[in-house]
């Protein structure tokens, strides 16, 4: 039989859905599991998902769209607030898509050559590495270092990893899985590298409107930001709706034409109803938005609590997402781990608690020594939380 | 500003959604359209779209799936009959897709390397033709000769146009644009030609059930066949749910593991709650299936009836689909065209037929001098395309 084609090789995926599979093997087997694993949200929206039966009954919605462009969703979603200078995000800039993801590869495949290179934020989402590399392209990490009030961007690496074959920069703030967010100064000085090298960005908002003080703020706001800037805007996180699939890019005409041709390669459209789903969402009341992320403050200051409490565990209070990101290496030194996919592994079956590490987040930097996991907090509530992070506490407390 | 990246220099499109658009500008000054050109369906299937609420309401399922493997939908739709084998179609061989769109690119991005070839039907779905190219790889037309019976595979060139560097062959059996249909021998011939010489097989099975008399068989049903191809599938035709976007792979497991990882990466996973409408689709009653069926037989009859009697134009009757491929050579001799596009354009607005022609389903081939339209009767009531190809006909035969 013939061989499959190379650039298979250069395909990444996703390994987090192995940390699912290994807690859902351990609880079949009749174990109490604490779902940290997990960037989804065991929080229902009620009118997001009511909008969808209502109007895809009402409206009969069953048929193809004539593309992506100018569906309903992408009139309601342009209407955003904190997408920068508002007036300048018409329809023509927004494809409506089968969630957020598929922007990063569309991006990519618009934007970048291969042999071109590509800076990436690291430890960041998984799926930037890959296509990065799966559509032949250099992926250039970069780094953050770690600050009293969490995480910044060492500016100084990202300026020296630059050269004239650098074509893009994938920015992520509110960070998942590290939670950081940039401050003005570090927003700015970001937009200015870009121009001075003439870069393209792909500015991943997935958590623009999960967090609980403070004000988003876009790089597109910036001068001269929005015509060489893609944003990705997601459905998923602020509506609970991960399971729905819907996000869309909002673009430079020139670059939506772009992905809205490979929307029509590769899948003509978004399903009919999702969208009408997400108008709802977007039209309706707020108030499920605010009480979600009541909730999700009440998890996060129950988890980061506990976790500053475990001996050899600390991490900042995030303003935004919902992750924390603790640093571990005390704690692993305490229990005698090097690895830290060990520690997780023996942490699921000794305590329950099933987490993501930081090695699902793209390949360890050079010169990187501290150790670090993911704890997701949408998925699991309070009382769990407690309980869960309890046995941990015990387990490194007893060693 | 940084250029695009070259890749967009071979990327195609569906240019059918042109004459969608046309058909709109011409409907919005006031005159009526008779819509010939969609491949949409405007007959309802009741229980697929209920079913899509209830499931959806009563389980909740509103988060995110752990990737598109072993979905629910996936346990179903390899239950189908005419898979070929049918105990050999397991659930690790189905990939669960945002329609059936979504394998084309995938299946070649696991197949094809840039330079290599790939035999594909032509005329034939634009997008074959537009991702073999996209991909970096070499787009090779295979054509259809006129029989009495419809079309027919011209074998001999098929045969000659495999080289060494030919790694697939998309076959599109039930085709779109022509309702070409293999006889046995024919499929057999294919089958043969693909072991002799190791080749992939895309077998595009959209129309699989779309039949209005004789029974569809799979090119899998084969022996030798199963290990080399991906069955293309769709909910989309068959249960009128093209705005549902929902369809799968079903394919080797080697491939299948491929496609899995590929959507991970592209979309995580299709809407969860459009897998519980396609499952209730494939496992209620089929008679809302049968009645759409009956609907389409009639307009086809109509539609093929009225063809017959335009001057100069010529169409057998098509067992499967819901297009007509008529033979318009001779009307447009008559008329003075000699670009099919203008014929189309000019009988637009002389007669409100709205159709697509030859020149949207890839690039004419050396050599080829009949000229074709297509009309799809799937989005018209027998009433209207008894009056809109009357005009036509009064048109043609004023000339």
């Amino acid at each position: 039989m013939q061989q499959l084609a190379h650039r298979l090789d250069r395909l990444g995926t996703e390994t987090a859905f192995s940390v699912a599979q290994a807690a859902a093997a351990w609880k079949a087997k009749g174990h109490r599991v604490y779902p940290f694993h997990l960037g989804d949200i065991n929080i229902s929206h009620g009118p997001a998902h009511r909008g969808r039966d209502e109007q895809g009954d009402r409206r009969r919605l069953h048929g193809l769209l004539p593309g992506p462009r100018h569906p309903p969703a992408a009139r309601s979603a342009r209407r955003r607030p904190g997408l920068g200078p508002r007036h300048r995000a018409l329809p023509d800039n927004v494809v409506v898509m089968t969630g957020g993801k598929p922007v990063i590869t569309k991006f990519l495949q618009a934007v970048m050559n291969p042999g071109q290179e590509v800076l990436y934020p690291n430890p960041g989402f998984p799926i930037y590495e890959s296509q990065i590399e799966y559509l032949g392209g250099t992926a250039v990490p970069y780094r953050y270092l770690p600050t009293n009030e969490g995480f910044a961007i060492d500016l100084d690496q990202l300026r020296a990893s630059i050269t004239p074959n650098t074509v893009a920069i994938i920015y992520n703030d509110l960070q998942n899985p590290i939670s950081a967010e940039s401050t003005a100064a570090e927003r700015e000085a970001i937009a200015q590298l870009t121009q001075e090298h003439d870069l393209w960005v792909l500015s991943d908002e997935a958590y623009f409107e999960t967090r609980y003080e403070g004000v988003s703020s876009s790089i597109t706001s910036l001068p001269g930001m929005l015509e060489r800037t893609v944003i990705l805007y997601t459905f998923s996180k602020k509506f609970a709706m991960t399971g729905s699939r819907l996000g869309c890019a909002v673009a430079p005409v020139e670059i939506a034409n772009v992905l809205s041709t490979l929307n029509t390669n590769d899948e003509s459209c978004t399903t009919h109803y999702v969208q009408w789903a997400g108008i709802e969402a977007l039209r309706g009341t707020q108030e499920p938005v605010r009480q979600m992320l009541e909730v999700l403050r009440e998890r996060r200051d129950a988890a980061c609590e506990i976790v500053n409490s475990i001996p050899g565990m600390n991490v900042a209070v995030p303003h935004s997402t919902f992750y924390l990101f603790p640093d571990v290496t005390e704690a692993m030194d305490r229990m005698g781990y090097t690895a830290v996919g060990d520690f997780a592994a023996v942490a699921l079956h000794q305590t329950g608690v099933s987490f993501c590490t930081r090695e699902h987040f793209g390949r360890r930097q050079p010169g990187e020594e501290r150790q670090y996991i993911r704890l997701a907090y949408s998925g699991i509530e309070v009382a769990d939380i407690r309980e869960g992070l309890g046995r941990l506490n015990e387990w490194i407390s007893a060693a």
